[in-house]
């Protein structure tokens, strides 16, 4: 890629040659797939594993130190046990590598030795202009170049604008599910680990100038950089690209145990950080199902410009919830078209005289959801006083789940923010999937979906979307 | 069965006879599945389709109407149109049924004249000694005698403490996942509608003696029946077994939602339900992932003696976030005995120090789940500083699910609440499933388990266990 006046991350998200540093052929060592999916998902760029014990590792020739390759290196990847690290390091320095990123762990969360050595080895580091992620981190990874570090087999990436910052490896066992089955459409993910020198707010800056990143999700149990620098960038950023912010070791407890697995400390309160990233404009998500709810609804929507909801529940008692849950979140049930109402009708017996919300499950009495959504999502798109949908599944299949997903998916694309919720994850299944594959995002609960909803309006809201 | 001093409600738990009114040969309507389900569930009571078309259903002989049944009739359940309702009521008087319960819609929630048409009917039956449920309710259900009246085809009921009070259908789509899947386990289910006749005060009163029920778990809207009964009956209930409750319609626009659609009128704000609930010792949930969480844990597990939890994650990072939520809970992360630290030590590399929360990733760069769980758990369930576990499960298949599993329920056994919480839903499958069957409870997150276990915590703290 030719990038001009390029963010110095940019080398970290798109080397052009790579030499992972503890490569290994033992197919049960987590670290196998480091260079085993790269060669699998077609990273475009040269790939060198370093083993002084091995020839050739994944059907490319291995290196048995990083100084006998021949070719520049730009990132060297190091996953070798914590006690080589430094010597490692050293290796890479005199090899001028352009940039490090250790995954091993056992420096500064493992207390004051360990924190030496990495102070130690940043110090080297520094001198060299050298820039490094980590250590003890699980990153990076970028869909558009297929270039993915961790642990574990990796299946193709789905490409899209949220982009990822993450303090630990939480995310790792995840991501297979999240990409595969939540349906995140990803653009770059970096897990920052014991952040001894890129930090959040090298992430965030880079991620903020990033054409190809249009959402950014942020997990974080500490600042290690520039605290007032970290909410300047944010502050700017959330004018042009929503933010979405975990914090994590809200408590002591949890504070303590933060920096029991990367070294960092916690200085300020919650209270701190809840007031100061709502002054930036950061959307604060309250746990990890809902910092993935978020990324979802904002990468998968358009801007929301109202507050007034059309509601389908499959029956009345969801449809109450439903409701709860939207004026809790600031929204509010439209007042449907008299229009609206006249083609709904037909759908109900005369005694049935609610459409919003909408009580699928009488409807269903006498009609089949494929009878039913056209004629429901037809009237309601083209209904001025609705601004989006929100809309249980059905529990049951439709004949055609795809098409179904697309008639959903047709309404988003005309402005109209639709949000989902199942009743039955294994009944609903097929069609929820085939929404996913559509961008329209479906949610396990009314009350998950409709929190998303909100974040969503709030945020455009304050925007003057 | 042989119950002396029975309460009027075992009638419509145990009936011994059965007419289905408006029982049905087409397998496309939802209320085929009415006779169906019996017949196939293999319930033992004697089972009367009526339908004047028809001379046999599911391969039983069919009945014109209900006073061409030679027999006497414990339970009319009547699934016609709203319009013929009075007609089949009139006649279920003359046959002198023991009870009735009325599935079809269309009366108070349809506005007066159809509050009209209901008032009437109630009339007659008061006057002739007759008791109801509904109208516009799918119930009851019983998991002894495979009794169940509902729409949809039914799969056999697995048994357990746990009884179910709903306002109204919206169990109905989720019963099937939240049977087999989720794994609660049934005692009884009462879906009261439209409240006409049987009310809340008389479910409670019924599900408070009933020696089969060891959990309640009560959805309502409103309270149809005397208020201050309602709560004097909790609070005594609440004694001797735990009551969750989630009251619904808690906003103005729910409440006119809810209004529409059991035709109930709610009175009281919220801040007043939530007071008296939480003076007569209810637990009250605050959506519908909560209430069947709830739900779940109460019927699993054992009395929790304190709040000392012994965390174990996949991650540091999910162990922060476990470890936050159970400080929001009142839950605090036990000292763990020097024994138990011996015994944990060597799961871990020389650096790693932390052995509460447990960061179970480390531990699996060298060893598997089936080498690391039973030295975790032999060591947990035998350190007196330790009062529960909290668990992630470890997003890899074991060896063998349903051993690990028994190792997990055997925990249990020993008097140690165990919660489990997913890090893949697809990958930790197999040993999830066989966590339900043991009862041991698996959430989908950190903060969902943590929630459940706070509730358990605070109920038995409460009644001092």
């Amino acid at each position: 890629m030719n990038r001009e006046n390029h963010h110095f991350l940019d080398l970290f998200f798109y080397p052009e040659s790579v030499a992972i540093i503890g490569a290994t052929r033992n197919q049960t060592a987590l670290h196998y797939h480091v260079v085993a999916n790269l060669v699998k998902l077609g990273f475009p760029g040269k790939i060198y594993p370093v083993n002084p014990g091995a020839d050739e590792i994944v059907g490319l020739k291995a290196y048995p130190d990083v100084k006998s390759i021949e070719d520049n290196i730009d990132l060297a990847v190091i996953c070798v046990p914590a006690s080589k690290v430094p010597g490692i390091v050293k290796d890479c320095v005199d090899k001028k590598v352009k940039g490090i990123t250790i995954i091993s762990g056992g420096f500064s969360e493992g207390g004051a030795e360990g924190r030496k050595v990495q102070d130690d080895m940043l110090r080297l580091l520094r001198s060299n202009g050298i820039r490094a992620i980590g250590p003890n981190a699980l990153s990076p990874v970028n869909s558009r170049n297929n270039f993915i570090i961790g642990f574990g087999p990796a299946e193709p990436l789905p490409q899209g604008k949220l982009s990822f910052v993450f303090q630990s490896g939480l995310y790792q066992p995840r991501l297979n599910w999240l990409l595969h089955y939540y349906h995140l459409y990803l653009s770059k993910l970096i897990d920052l680990g014991n952040k001894m020198d890129i930090n959040e707010v090298d992430a965030l800056e880079y991620l903020a100038q990033d054409p190809e990143t249009g959402v950014i999700a942020i997990h974080m149990e500490s600042i290690a950089g520039d605290a007032r620098r970290f909410m300047r960038v944010l502050q700017e950023t959330t004018k042009r690209k929503p933010v979405i912010v975990l914090k994590t070791g809200r408590t002591a407890a949890g504070a303590k145990a933060a920096s029991s697995h990367t070294g960092a400390i916690i200085k300020s309160s919650d209270v701190v950080y809840d007031a100061a990233l709502k002054q930036c404009g950061a959307i604060r998500a309250q746990g990890l199902d809902e910092f993935f709810d978020l990324a979802k609804i904002f990468e998968y929507l358009p801007p929301l410009k109202g507050n007034r909801v059309a509601l389908s529940a499959l029956s009345g008692g969801e449809g109450v919830i439903a409701t709860d849950s939207c004026q809790f979140q600031g929204l509010t049930l439209a007042e449907l078209s008299l229009d609206t109402c006249e083609k709904l009708r037909p759908l109900f017996p005369p005694w049935e005289i609610s459409v919003n919300p909408f009580d699928m499950g009488v409807s269903m009495q006498f009609y089949d959801l494929d009878f039913i959504y056209p004629i429901l999502l037809n009237a309601l798109m083209h209904d001025p006083n609705v601004d989006c949908l929100l809309v249980q599944l059905g529990g049951t299949q439709p004949a055609d789940p795809a098409k179904l997903a697309r008639l959903f998916a047709s309404v988003v694309e005309r402005g109209k923010p639709v949000v989902a919720w199942e009743v039955d994850p294994v009944r609903d299944r097929e069609l929820s999937e085939q929404m996913g594959l559509n961008r329209v995002p479906v949610y396990p609960s009314a009350e998950r979906a409709v929190r998303a909803l909100g974040a969503l309006y709030r945020y455009y809201c304050r925007k003057g979307a």
